[in-house]
């Protein structure tokens, strides 16, 4: 009895959740979603009590309904929709009007405090958002910033190969997430380590390190690592924008360049940014003209703060000293992207004819799409081969 | 108008998610949970068409029943429990039949496949799992392991004021998880960073660097970065347990080593594991006696592969033999942790009486509780402050 009951330990020690699934098994089949074949995505979801279970999904039109999922005799709810073209999609249940993830699928994105599965559907588009056998490492590092006032968080990705202990020294790419985002949105919603890796095992891309800090100027982090009962790592809350540029400047990069074998040189250092980002894109080299030689801001525009009574209500003779200041200093690459059915699409196309007033040489990349993911990763993938070169 | 919508954009730009929010607020009141009160914890949670809702948590006892929720006018779910001791607890709501995470509280941990929400309650007990003000940074590391046949991923904490770039060298850590873990158990479910920032910020422990292997030698990473559609990152489910072993010897040491400012050194090296990750620490002192000056397994014992027909199946003379070699390699601390109703605590006991009868000085750490992360938690908390010195 010892003995059988040392062997049952034995296993449980070596595989306790195998156990506890072999166990499972033997009162329900186990199920497995999504099944991607062919030519559909098919959903499978265990709710014995539920009367009415729903499928949303990234692949679906804005404002399009909820997808009705069927019972079967097994109590699972199934539902199967026609494949969508390639890239990585997140969708969830909703059953009885609570949503709750996929239990059958571990893979998960966040969005602000949303937590979505995942899947890709592979093709050309979505290749680099795929595991690369050579891959970077990703550092969540935490660094002082006396202009804020605060230990922040920011995530750091250093190419497949970097050693510190070696003499190599590497470009560095500032990647600004937007609105609602936090360090950690590039690398779990815009796949950039997976991204970088891909391009820089083709060969497309030089290998760079990207640094990712967190653009709200009140967190010191992430919203997600506020654990209830801990104290909150929340920021007086009228801290401006501007410091947080400003940060970038006087402490995210001296920290990087003191920390990581990295090039201290404006011809090393490229800037970019989605939404909210792409204004601080552009706030930072308006304010700090000289820093980066390659400026990419993405669904932004010529006004990104243009609110009344604030420190952003420039009028266009402030724009144009800005413009003419980064002119000045000089660059490699003005690079901005902008999705054709995104609301600031005018903005962007407004910005693109102040940039050729100015005499100043870019590229307006407008693809279709909106204010989505599904663009600032095929961006990112887009302007990274052109960097450092 | 159209400055209306610039300006409406602006704001959406600049927080896209508060603006969600607030559209939400004018249909209904935001939920907050949990609420920590002086004598309780009180967990509220919408579900406006559920018929049936319960939470599960970890205060609770092996085997007791949800604890069933009430439905307020407002359609809000809401049970008050008594608070319990200092530590960190997880939790789910069940609504209808289906497992949910509290959509009000965007801490989790993960264990395997489940994700849970977490809080802490503050006190002595849990003081070293709260965030310090000076954090040491987590990186999620590729290393190519030669032994296995793979790239694999590990996480490695540095401690507050690492810099590769600087002279100081630190002394490792090598901390195993268990059955069922993987690389990210430890920072997710054993607070390590938590812990490791604190017990140093405090004088207690010695700065050191912290490496967390994958132990399941069949994985190239955690199962949550296999994401449907993409190509699965297991390997062949033949690799054997001592392959994993060897790889911490061969693969993962000499990369840390040539990689990181860190004394390459016996006396510079500790490591320790629980329960799979305990056998794991044993069996790594067996194969290659003199690696350590420091073995710390928790919540294992005398025989952790007693299977039949296993590589693992050794008799008492092997033991006998494997102890004498780790006794005569030498070793500055013997620390081995257990609850006294794990079911490993026979197993740990015996070996407490085997490393007596070998004349090895060690210390057999006994406290209450089972086979529970609340224990890993301590056991990491009290065995570090002795590293080292």
């Amino acid at each position: 009895m010892k003995k059988i009951i040392g062997m049952l330990l034995a296993v449980i020690m070596s595989s306790n959740v195998a156990l506890a699934q072999e166990m499972a098994n033997t009162r329900r089949a186990r199920v497995i979603s999504p099944e991607i074949t062919a030519d559909s995505v098919k959903f499978h979801f265990r709710a014995e009590y539920a009367t009415t279970v729903t499928l949303t999904g990234s692949w679906q039109k804005m404002g399009e309904a909820p997808i009705a999922m069927k019972r079967d005799a097994n109590l699972v709810w199934n539902v199967s929709i026609a494949k969508p073209e390639a890239d990585l999609y997140y969708y969830y249940f909703n059953a009885d009007g609570v949503a709750t993830l996929d239990p059958s699928n571990s893979s998960l994105q966040r969005d602000g405090a949303s937590y979505r599965n995942i899947f890709i559907i592979l093709g050309d588009n979505s290749a680099d958002y795929m595991d690369c056998p050579e891959k970077g490492n990703v550092s969540a590092v935490w660094y002082d910033s006396p202009t804020i006032g605060a230990k922040r968080r920011m995530l750091v990705y250093t190419p497949y190969g970097y050693n510190p202990q070696a003499k190599k020294k590497y470009p560095v790419l500032y990647l600004l997430h937007g609105g609602g985002g936090d360090e950690e949105a590039w690398t779990s919603l815009g796949r950039a380590a997976q991204i970088i890796d891909n391009l820089i095992a083709k060969g497309k891309a030089v290998p760079m390190l990207v640094v990712m800090p967190n653009g709200n100027a009140n967190q010191v982090n992430a919203n997600i690592y506020n654990v209830p009962g801990q104290p909150s790592s929340m920021l007086n809350n009228d801290i401006q924008s501007d410091m947080y540029v400003t940060s970038l400047i006087k402490d995210v990069i001296p920290f990087i360049e003191s920390h990581y074998a990295v090039i201290p040189k404006k011809e090393a250092r490229a800037i970019s940014g989605l939404s909210m980002g792409g204004g601080h894109t552009l706030r930072t080299n308006y304010l700090f003209p000289g820093y980066f030689s390659y400026i990419c801001p993405q669904s932004t525009g010529a006004h990104p703060h243009n609110q009344k009574n604030s420190a952003y209500a420039f009028d266009e003779g402030t724009l144009s000293n800005y413009l003419e200041g980064i002119k000045k200093a000089g660059y490699k690459l003005f690079w901005l992207g902008c999705g054709d059915v995104d609301p600031w699409y005018p903005e962007a196309q407004e910005f693109d004819r102040l940039l050729t007033q100015h005499g100043m040489p870019h590229t307006f990349y407008v693809t279709g799409g909106g204010h989505e993911w599904k663009n600032w990763r095929h961006y990112l993938d887009t302007f990274a081969p052109l960097l450092f070169k």
